[in-house]
C-alpha cells in the first residue's frame, strides 16, 4: 500500500480499524491544540470521513473523543516510565525523563491545556486519568529505588518532585522549549537528588535510599 | 450586639451587608466540603435566609457564589505572602509558609477540591484565579530575593518550588495533616535552598541569590 494514498472507502475498514483511525486523527489534533479549538468537523476532516460517521463511532461527540484520546495518550505516557530494573539508577531516571520530555514535546499544546485546567472537556474522569499517570510515575520511581514499604516522607518527596517536573514541563513549553531537553533533564535529575538529600536529613529510610543512589554502582 | 444572637430580620441588613453575609456563609461551606457537596439550600440555611434571597443576590446560583467565595479566599491567601522586606530572608519565607499552611489547614476540603481539578464548578475563570495566586507568590519571592530582572532559570526554580509546595499541601491534607505544620514548613524552606543550590550550579544569577541567602545576614 502506498503510504501517501488516502484511505479509500468507508466499508474497507473494520469497526476496530475505523475506531483506531478516528482516534489517531483526534489524538493528532488534541495534541497540538487546546480542546476548545478542536471541532468534530476537524476530526472528520483529518480522518477523511464525514461528521455523522464520527458520531456513529463516538456518540458522545467531542467529549467522548477527547477522553478516548486522553486515555490513549496516558497509556503512551506510562510506557515512558518502562525502564529495565538493571544498571545504575540515576541514568535510568535520566532515560525515563528523556522519553517523558519527548512526549511533552510531541503533545505540547494539548499537554498544556490538559494540565492548566479549567478546560470545558475537563471532568472528574479526565482528572482521574491524569492522576493515575502521576501515581504510576511515583510507583515506578519507588520500585526502582527498591524500597519495600516507602514511608510518608519518602513518598511525599517523590510526589513533590513529580509535580515539580510537571510544572517544569509546562514552563518549558511556555518558554519555547528552553533550555534544551537534555539540560532540563539533567537539572531535574539533580533536583531529585537534592530534595532526597533534604528529606534524608529528617528520615533514615530516605537517607539509606540516597546513600545507595549516590554509591558508584548507581550514580552512573 | 450579643455575638450569639442570630441575624434577626431581612430588612435590617444593607445590600452590601447581606451580600457579605451570604458570601461568608458560602466560604464557610466551600472551605470544608467539595463544591459538589454544597447546595444553595445549605448556603441559605447557614446564612439563616431563604433560598430565593440567595438567588436574588447571586442570580448565577452556586457557580456565581463559588467564584465569589474563591475570589475572596484568593484575596486572603495573597495576604499570607505579605511580609515586611526587612530582616533575614529565610525566616521571612518561613513566616509566609506558616500563614500559608494555616490557610490550607482552615480551608482543607475546599482547597483539595479546588486544586485536584475536575470539579463541576471549575472553569477557565476559576483556573485564572488560582493561577493569579501562584503568580503573586512567585513575584513575592522574587521581590524578597531583590533580583531586578530574574532570568528564566531562577524564575523556573521558584515556580517549580511553589508547585511542589502546593503538592505538599495536598498530600499533607490527605495524610491527616502529618507531619506537623512546623516540621513541614522547615522541610519546605530547606527544599527551597536545596533547589536553588541545584540551579546555582548552572546559573550565576541564582548562585548570587543563594550566596546572599546563605550569608549570616539572611540565613536567620
Amino acid at each position: 500500500m502506498a503510504p501517501s494514498a488516502p484511505t479509500p472507502a468507508y466499508r474497507r475498514l473494520s469497526v476496530e480499524e475505523r475506531r483506531a483511525q478516528l482516534l489517531t486523527a483526534a489524538l493528532g489534533l488534541f495534541a497540538h491544540r487546546a480542546p476548545e479549538e478542536v471541532s468534530l468537523d476537524d476530526v472528520a476532516e483529518a480522518a477523511g470521513v464525514s461528521r455523522p460517521l464520527v458520531y456513529r463511532y463516538f456518540p458522545g461527540g467531542k467529549q467522548q473523543l477527547y477522553e478516548a484520546a486522553l486515555r490513549s495518550a496516558a497509556e503512551d505516557l506510562r510506557h515512558c516510565f518502562d525502564e529495565p530494573r538493571t544498571g545504575p539508577r540515576l541514568p535510568r531516571l535520566a532515560r525515563a525523563l528523556d522519553r517523558y520530555l519527548a512526549f511533552v514535546d510531541q503533545h505540547d499544546a494539548g499537554f498544556s491545556a490538559l494540565l492548566q485546567g479549567g478546560s470545558v472537556v475537563e471532568t472528574s474522569r479526565t482528572s482521574a486519568i491524569v492522576d493515575g499517570v502521576r501515581r504510576a510515575a511515583a510507583e515506578h520511581i519507588l520500585s526502582h529505588l527498591e524500597v519495600d514499604s516507602p514511608g510518608p516522607r519518602l513518598r511525599m518527596t517523590v510526589r513533590m518532585w513529580i509535580t515539580a517536573v510537571e510544572a517544569a514541563s509546562l514552563i518549558w513549553l511556555d518558554e519555547g522549549k528552553q533550555p534544551p531537553a537534555e539540560e532540563l533533564r539533567d537539572w531535574l535529575v539533580d533536583q531529585f537528588v537534592a530534595v532526597l538529600g533534604v528529606t534524608a536529613a529528617r528520615d533514615p529510610q530516605t537517607a539509606a535510599v540516597l546513600a545507595e543512589l549516590s554509591s558508584p554502582r548507581h550514580a552512573g
